[in-house]
């Protein structure tokens, strides 16, 4: 998919929601565990209720590796049933993987190729040509972190480099790797009041924003700062949607809460 | 496995070698491919061949998730394999993975818990709580990236973070983390001469170092600057080891290239 046809969906459907898919078989509702592939049948159930209202879907990687055999057959179902089901969907494996250069692009290639994800998370701090291999891919996409939602993002990533701050040496940096218009960027959205300072090292790149909701950030103040012209942001919620119920309706409330969500965008896109 | 059973072991063997089970179909020799389970089969005769010589193994992820189901599940039986008949081996899954707490959570147990790794490598970049979840198991180990042996290690490890080198700063922040007696670190074998620099923060802690070999690092080098009165280092060799020859006599000539390395070692560990 190109950013473009990704911006198109945006307009389409009023939503620049993704829907982060981190199965834990806790969390949901306990009647599925009867069925053959819980964590499919659970994903197929969140995304038959919610295609419309997201143009993106992003399986965390950790939590299909944690069921061993049985998670990395799930999710490949899972992509292969949102790829033939829904082309139109922006796909992330939220992998955050970065090798030395020959290992990386084993990675990308389980991912971009195998999986047929139109994007995979990266981690900067192996430098370029860790990410490099990640970028070889035509109209695919690396999402690399810079500004993470977690705690742990003010131990390294806000510190002082060479009188930059870390995330920002990691944006400018990148800017001059090889296919560099095939990066997007991790944004945290509980960071929102730095998204001024990052639109102006990367003015047009998509920025994929985690932590609205549960981790408590604000989709308003995110937008505020983080839109440009194309929109140039998907908004993850992972577990404010699919864990909206753990009963027999959590489908259904899963719908509702992504109905809410992108009813908000679409007044923020009508503005 | 504790670290002072890991540095009995490296007396016992007279060895400090860690192997890379980086297995990759189109460099193995081609018969194997007739073998119902060829990585599970590859690794075997590896294993066999040179377990006396080595004190570690390390399969890193990437060449088994470029697989699927099928790479998974010979990693599966890769890691069941050392376990069941080398339990005195130590094993590190190299994954790289980092993320936010709930996530790292399901990668340490994966690869800790329900496959029985006695460590995993993790990337440092989102900081003390994607980190913390892998140090929450006895006898484990997390092994983080501090410097590594790629060219990429220029890009951000070794800027000036407030008057300190990202590294370093690294290194000195994880110190305060929970558990931090359960972490090692990544050092390359091509940044040898900043271990005189790395011990003075990590004196006591052992270092995974990859980059002997193939990618041109010294083991005489990385001795003289790194090593400790324990030892403190784990050599990693994947490539010069394992692909020593891609025909019928595969694990003979892998068997050959340990020797050497762990010969080299016995001497370095007599002086």
């Amino acid at each position: 998919m190109t950013a473009q046809q990704l911006f198109n969906q945006i307009q389409k459907k009023q939503s620049f929601l993704c829907i982060g898919l981190d199965v834990d078989l806790n969390k949901i509702p306990q009647h599925l565990l009867q069925e053959e592939d819980p964590i499919f049948s659970f994903n197929k159930a969140i995304i038959d209720a919610t295609h419309h209202l997201a143009v993106a879907y992003k399986p965390n990687t950790a939590f299909y590796e944690a069921y061993g055999l049985k998670g990395w057959q799930a999710l490949e179902k899972t992509i292969a049933y949102i790829n033939k089901n829904h082309p139109e969907i922006f796909t992330i494996a939220d992998a955050k993987r970065g090798d030395i250069g020959n290992t990386s692009r084993m990675y990308a290639k389980a991912f971009l190729e195998d999986l047929e994800f139109d994007s995979v998370t990266v981690a900067p701090y192996m430098g370029k040509d860790s990410v490099e291999p990640f970028l070889e891919f035509e109209n695919k996409f690396a999402i690399m972190l810079a500004l993470t939602s977690n705690v742990g993002a003010f131990d390294f990533q806000v510190k002082k480099v060479e009188d930059m701050e870390l995330y920002k040496q990691v944006l400018e940096t990148s800017k001059t790797w090889q296919h560099a218009d095939r990066l997007m960027y991790v944004v945290g959205a509980t960071k929102a009041e730095y998204l001024t300072e990052i639109r102006k090292l990367v003015p047009d790149s998509f920025l994929l924003v985690p932590g609205v909701g549960a981790q408590g950030g604000s989709l308003q103040e995110v937008c505020k700062y983080g839109m440009n012209s194309k929109v140039g942001l998907l908004i993850n919620s992972s577990r404010g949607v699919i864990y909206a119920s753990n009963n027999e309706d959590f489908a259904e409330k899963a719908q509702q809460e992504a109905q809410k969500l992108q009813a908000e965008m679409a007044e923020i896109l009508s503005k």
